[in-house]
Parts: structure tokens; sequence; C-alpha cells
């Protein structure tokens, strides 16, 4: 074959819905060299990740970590060391992400129960209380607490009391919103939480932040039959980065060492600094955006202040002025999704990329495409 | 929590079983900057990397990309995607890698064959045959090529030959041998083969390169049930790698660029004569380390020459060894798996590690240890 060029990114500002910019100190970072992953240093390496993972996730669950592939990766392993085959799962699906944990339930032999709910709203508490005493057996509730494909922000605190005193787990996917809104995952009564690492942390794809109460690891405890994955199966995961420090699969260490110092980062600036920040930022750009003319897709009342999902009036071509930000003036923004494919803008102000200049730059941007 | 200082990782020279020394050029191209997956500069990326993998793998399989995981994912896509309940497959198991592919065949609902072996040999060609004529329906056969856990190297022509005028499926797991020995896909009538990245490419751990035959990719569009994964299921994967160009999961673009450039050094290079160092560098330390009466645990008709797992005579306590060859020497090793665990290592000169005054830099420190 022809000798292929070095691959030289172009100049981005990642404004969609992840990635999001990466700080230099992450890129250097992960640079910094490759160590094996029996090496003490990594185990080093691994606990202290876990421990800054409880700190973000406000947990104290021993079973916390990062899982070694992407958010997605960190959802199916939760519902796959969850669920058994003929278990109950009770699923809320307001947008593509809440349809992928049901999907997953039904790979893993679930008997899925969904709470559809429009696209744009959220899925009211007292559905799932419903649902939880028509299915008294259930296993799990899933719920999706930033859906990236409407911008909607899912309550959580009832349904983690009702089912507190149960024996029915509470899941929750936080993959749009760790670090960037509040997460109270103890607080809360939440039993299994992932999230990933290129939303609101700003560190490259590639690892899933994953914890597990008390509760959600005596279920696992008590299965009768096997996960039906090797490499998600937390049986054999745990073993490196529990106290046996024993090996299971090359754990990818280098990104982990991207992962410590993007963990470093957001403890430097404070959980709640950092969402005081994510708050006001996303704010201000769903004010302004809505001067133009633009809807916001969910409702007022569940609005993730982040990451916005927002029609343009019918007259703009949305796919043809995202290309054309693409192209002139580098900025990324996200292609709807579903039932807004083509029509719809997610726009995500996360991480490093929560900066009132780049609310800015992102406008002046969008008003010269709209009158040039 | 108290702050947690930055993760510097140690100077190591790493001669174990995986990660290999990774190229300085890998690491400063996975760290120039992150795009989006739906970037067009990140499917140029993925075009290019499958084209290089092709050559690598000598194939010309349309169905060839890397897993968003290590090695050990990129084996469990090949079962789950291959076999469906039921199935029957046929695994040839002489060391912990065949072992590991069994246990996901049973996960997926297999009904799996087990062809054991004795540790240090390679699995008969005849075994193979005579398992396939009692076992007329399998739909799987699968080898390891490198069983790392012994340094054997499988032969796999004649079962490649065997099946190829069948309907019985061949995969192959290469994580040990692709790049460090000929693999050759097409023409050993190899039906999916998957391999790592921190072996012989020398990129660090996190991506699974993967092929698979028109043969496969038949037998795949002929499934009656859906793959008991969602984040491994090629259905939905290769929506991004393939013509499609759509958003499945939030592929990691980072480790993509280092693979990339992981891969320009393998093509600069050439595959033969990477091959032919590998070769080279790997014979002269089995050489000089059986003149200190270490013992080879691979048969010396089947083994591989850069990865070489060996027994110290019973006077030397081998884990000892090892933790100061680490601390005061700064090299790694591999312990020994199975039943070799803490007597035997698993030294590899792989990759960027595949040279000559590193084998004269392990065998010094070893002979300075012994007499010190």
């Amino acid at each position: 074959m022809q000798p292929v060029p070095a691959a030289m990114p172009p100049e981005r500002l990642l404004l969609g819905p992840g990635p999001s910019p990466v700080h230099p100190r992450v890129l250097e970072a992960q640079g910094r060299g490759t160590v094996g992953h029996l090496d003490p240093f990594a185990f080093e390496v691994a606990e202290q990740i876990a421990g800054m993972l409880r700190t973000v996730f406000r947990t104290r669950n021993p079973l916390t970590h990062a899982v070694s592939g992407t958010g997605s990766a960190a959802m199916e392993t939760a519902v796959l060391n969850l669920v058994e085959p003929g278990d109950t799962v009770v699923v809320g699906v307001n947008g593509v992400f809440g349809g992928r944990i049901a999907d997953m339930a039904g790979r893993a032999g679930a008997d899925v129960v969904v709470l559809e709910e429009r696209w744009g709203r959220a899925i009211p508490p007292e559905r799932v209380e419903s649902a939880v005493r028509a299915h008294p057996e259930a296993k799990l509730v899933a719920l999706v607490h930033g859906e990236s494909s409407t911008g909607v922000q899912q309550p959580l605190e009832e349904v983690g009391a009702l089912l507190r005193d149960t024996d029915t787990l509470f899941a929750v996917d936080v993959v749009a919103s760790l670090g960037g809104v509040p997460v109270e995952v103890d607080a809360w009564g939440i039993d299994a939480a992932y999230g990933c690492t290129q939303a609101c942390l700003s560190v490259p794809p590639g690892l899933g932040p994953i914890t597990f109460s008390p509760k959600a690891e005596a279920a696992m405890a008590a299965r009768r039959t096997t996960v039906r994955s090797w490499y998600l199966d937390l049986a054999g995961v745990r073993r490196w980065w529990g106290s046996e420090r024993a090996h299971h699969h090359a754990v990818p260490v280098n990104a982990l060492l991207g992962l410590h110092e993007g963990l470093r980062l957001v403890l430097e600036e404070g959980l709640e600094t950092r969402w005081a920040r994510h708050a006001e930022v996303g704010r201000l750009f769903q004010e302004h955006v809505q001067d133009r003319d633009a809807v916001l897709l969910a409702d007022a009342a569940h609005r993730l202040p982040h990451l916005t999902a927002l029609a343009w009036p019918e007259t703009i071509d949305a796919t043809k002025l995202r290309h054309r930000l693409l192209e002139a003036h580098g900025i990324e923004v996200g292609d709807g999704l579903g039932e807004h494919a083509g029509r719809a803008w997610r726009v995500g102000f996360m991480g490093e990329g929560a900066r009132h200049d780049l609310v800015d730059r992102l406008l002046d941007a969008v008003d010269e495409l709209l009158e040039g």
C-alpha cells in the first residue's frame, strides 16, 4: 500500500455532546510513558483514581473504578452484572440512551418494562412508582440523569427514596452529567452509576467511570448465573482494581494517566465551583440562543444547563449551518438524534468548554453564518 | 480528600508479555489533540487504520478495524458475533488464553468442545481434524496462535485448509503474534483474527485490532439471535467503521491516533523485516538464557521466538529475582501463569523491545543479581 501520512488533527473547538475540549495537562499526562499494568505504580494510580472518582460520584462505595471501554461499555457493565435472565427491569425511555439501556437489558435476558415518555420530558417519578407497584419483583430500575438526545435532566431523589428500602436496585446513567451538575450517589440512594470521560470530565473518550453500592454488590454476590460477558464481568475486573492486584486484562495504563490528571483538575477546581460554572455558562447560552429564535427541546422545568438540544426555525438548514460552522470556524456541535436528526443541534459547554468566552465565540460565528 | 500528586511513571524497560516499549512518536501522536469521532478527520484516520491493519493481518477483508477495548474485548467480539446459543464451538486449550476463549464461548451460550493439551505443547492438527469429524455441526474452531502463558506457537495452516471448504469458521487469537511473527489471514484460511496493540505493535493497550472474512460475515448475516452484548455487536460497531459513518459509541480518538502512528512505524520498517528482527533477537535470548540453566516451557518445535516462558532452576527464587529486576534495574518481565505462577518468567522482546542490546541489558542485570 501507499505510505500513509501522519495524522495531524485540525484545530477544533468541541462544543458538541462530547468529546469536550481536553486540557493540555491531560494530553501531556497520558503521554508520560507506558508502564505495565501489574507494576506497583499502576496499582497506586488505580487506587488514586478510585479515590478521586468516589469524590466526584459523592460516594463511599468501595466498588468504584473505570471500565476499560467507553461510557457505553460502562452502561453494559452495570446492566450485565446486575441483571440475570428472567429478571424484570424497569427502564425510563425518553431518548436514545434510555433506549440503549433497554436494548442491553434485553440482551442480558431480562423482561424489560419500558416507561416511555415523550422526548423532551422527564420520566415522572409517579410513573416509576406505579411501575414498581405493578412489578414488585423488579430487580432494577434504570434512569438516565442527563438524556443527551434532548437535554433533559431527570429528577432522581424521589425514585431513590422509593427504592431504598426495597430489594429493587436503582441504576443511573450519568454519562452527560458527571462533573457538570450535582450527582449525589449516596445521598440519593443510587446503587449503580456510570459515566464517561469525554463529557464534563474533559478527558479523551475510552474509559467509563462506574460505582456500585453495597446493596448492588450483595445482589451480584447472590447471582445464580454467570455474567454474559467475560470482558465486562466485575468478578474478574475487580481482581485488578481491588486488593487482589491480579491480572485480568491489559488495563489501558496511558488512558488511566490521562483520567488521573483530569480528575486532579476537577478536584483542584472543586466540584461545587465546577457545577456552578456549568450552570452559569449553560444558562447564558440557552438565554442567548433563544433570542435567536431557537427552540429548546427539553421542558423548562427539567433542563440540563450545559448540554442543550435545540431546533432552529424551519427557515434555517440546521445541517448545512452545522457543517459550515465546522468548516469555516472549526467549531463542532452535534446533530440532533432520532426524530430530531438533521433538524436540531446538540450543543455542549462541558468541562474545559464551559466558559463564557466560548458562548460568545459560538454565537458570533452563528450570527456571521446566518447573516452571510 | 487530600490533594493527589501528579502521577509520574517510573522509567521502565518493558520486557514482559506486554505492554512492550512504546515509541515516542506514538505517545506524541496520541497527544496531538482530541477531535470528535464524527469529524470527517476521524473517519479519514479510521479508514487509514483499517487499511494498515489489512496489511498487517495480510488480508483483503473489508470488515477490519480496531475494537474500542483491549485484546480481550476483541476476543469476545469474535466469539459473541460468530456464536449463537446452542452452537458447537471447538477450542484448543493449552494455556490461559485458550481457556479464556472457551469461557467466553460458554457465556455466549455455546456447547464447548475443549481440546485440552499439556501446557507447552501445540494442539496437534490431527486432533482438530478428529474433533471436527466428530462434530460436523461445529460452527467455529478457535485456536491461539501465540499462547503467551507458555510461549507456544500454534501451527495454523493445516487447520485452515481443513476448514476452508466447510461451513465451520476458523478463529485465531494473534494477540501475542501480530506484527512479530508471520500471520497470514487470507493465505491460511482464517475467518476471524484479533490482536492487541501492546505486544508486537508497540502501542499502549486499549484497542483490539480485528478482521473477519466474507465467510464470517455471511455467518453473522445469517444469525437467528441478537448478539449478547450491545457494545461489542458488530452490527452496531461497523456503522461507524464502515461506509455509513454513523454514531455508535464515542470511539477513543486519541488512542486511534496512537495506533495510526504505531502502524505507520510497522509499515515503515516493513513486516518481513520486523518478523526477521523478532526471530533473531528472540532466538538469541533463548539461546543465552538456556546457557544460564533456564528451561523453556514450550516444545522446541513450536516456540514463539519473541515471547518466552522459562523456568529457573529450583535453587533460584523466580519471584524474588523478578521483583529485584524491577526495583534495582527498572526492567519488567512477567510472572508465570497458571501452574507456573511464582515459578516461571515470561519474557518478551516485542516491537520496539526486540533489540539485541536489550537482550544484553536483561541478561547482564540477571547475572548481576544472581551473583550479588
